[in-house]
């Protein structure tokens, strides 16, 4: 069995709990929770420890907590040698105090707070000094999901810019439809079957071949109506500069 | 048995075909087709026709041709008073010839070639001139779909450029992602989970409620760091715009 303690009782951490609870082979010994009242539904009460120096040494330590504050946990823990990561996506391994020994177990994907999830087909990003601390990453990651992947901290990097660019900014543009909806008294329901085939077509096509749409076909008359449309500045550029975009990104073929 | 034909061969045209082929109650008499070859595999010959003069007066002419071509071949249909509705966003219901009664029977879903849709889930966004015309459309519509809005030729050009921001615009920020993981060696499947949740999310979800990361949270450390991280100038331009709308948009609440 191994063992394994969470720092942190935020978004990730909750659904870290929930997912190692359900888990096999993987035992949750304690959750460190500067906010133990947010983890206290998920755990037995002897679980949950707010200070430091009651943490046991266990295989694994992983500390979710906010991104400013991951070199400042990882100092306070009283041991080492120990095994710790880290589950941010834009943080590097390096940052980690170097008296421990450092790891990444980073899971791609957008957690929303009392919004189950199902972990098992969420992409774990791991990263480790030492190929004995890769296995026992490994070992922890595949007993909560059935997709890991080896991904080092350059590479973290340009995954969370596009995580920002597919998941932040996907959202972003949701609602830009949302707010045309709204001023012109239409339902926002309206748009979901939309939303969901388009997120649908490219788990079997390339966002390339998926593309369609005025820019794409680079259809003046339609994209000049569109801008003449719109008033608000913000949307009006994006309108701009993402067409600009796509039709430049069709002219690379 | 309410009685339709279709002019148009392409996208529209053939996914319109392949669902009220699985429809009650309606029957589809002709399909005029300028690349019969096209429709030909989803048709008895007897229903495939390529010129005018053979078309027969039905309940209903449906025209799915290019948004440019409607007026025209609206013009050409050899009737008078038979209720022709076009099936475009973009279009106004006005540039259909006024010799008939005039309608739009507008299907706002992203149609890729080869691949069948759900299309009873589709939303049908209707609009007519006299009531009686409407009816004939919700019936129509009502046979293929469980989702039918009347929507204004206002109210369309409205969803019309919503749909390109939740549809084309997001499309590109998939495309985005997805260059970003092969500059660096990176699988885009590890973006697919994320992908698949961020539209899961807005199901339940207001955008708004759903909007998370940097820009929300307006964490200027990681927003720099993506800034400086990126090289593309396109990416660039959208990371800085769409950051700048998010936050601008927090500002409103």
């Amino acid at each position: 069995m191994i063992t394994v303690s969470i720092i942190g009782s935020g978004n990730v951490a909750q659904h870290l709990i929930l997912a190692f609870k359900k888990a096999e082979g993987v035992s949750l010994v304690q959750v460190l929770a500067r906010a133990p009242q947010a983890v206290a539904p998920l755990l037995e009460p002897a679980q949950i420890i707010t200070e430091y120096h009651d943490l046991v040494q266990v295989d694994l330590i992983l500390i979710a907590v906010t991104d400013t504050a991951i070199a400042d946990v990882s100092a306070q823990i009283p041991f080492e040698n120990q095994l710790v990561a880290h589950t941010s996506g834009s943080v590097s391994m390096a940052d980690l105090d170097s008296k421990n020994h450092r790891g990444v177990f980073y899971p791609l994907q957008t957690f929303t707070k009392g919004k189950e999830i199902d972990f098992t087909s969420i992409p774990l990003c791991l990263e480790a000094e030492q190929k004995e601390d890769y296995s026992v990453l490994t070992a922890v990651a595949k007993a909560i999901t059935t997709v890991t992947y080896p991904v080092n901290s350059e590479q973290r990097k340009a995954l969370h810019v596009a995580a920002v660019f597919v998941c932040n900014f996907v959202n972003h543009l949701y609602q830009i439809g949302s707010d045309l909806c709204e001023e012109h008294h239409l339902d926002f329901d309206l748009l979901k079957p939309l939303i969901q085939e388009t997120a649908a077509k490219v788990m079997t096509l390339s966002p390339r071949e998926a593309q369609t749409g005025p820019a794409r076909r680079q259809d003046s008359t339609t994209i000049n109506a569109h801008l003449n449309y719109l008033n608000d500045t913000h949307q009006k550029e994006l309108y701009t500069l993402l067409t600009k975009s796509i039709i430049d990104n069709g002219k690379k073929l």
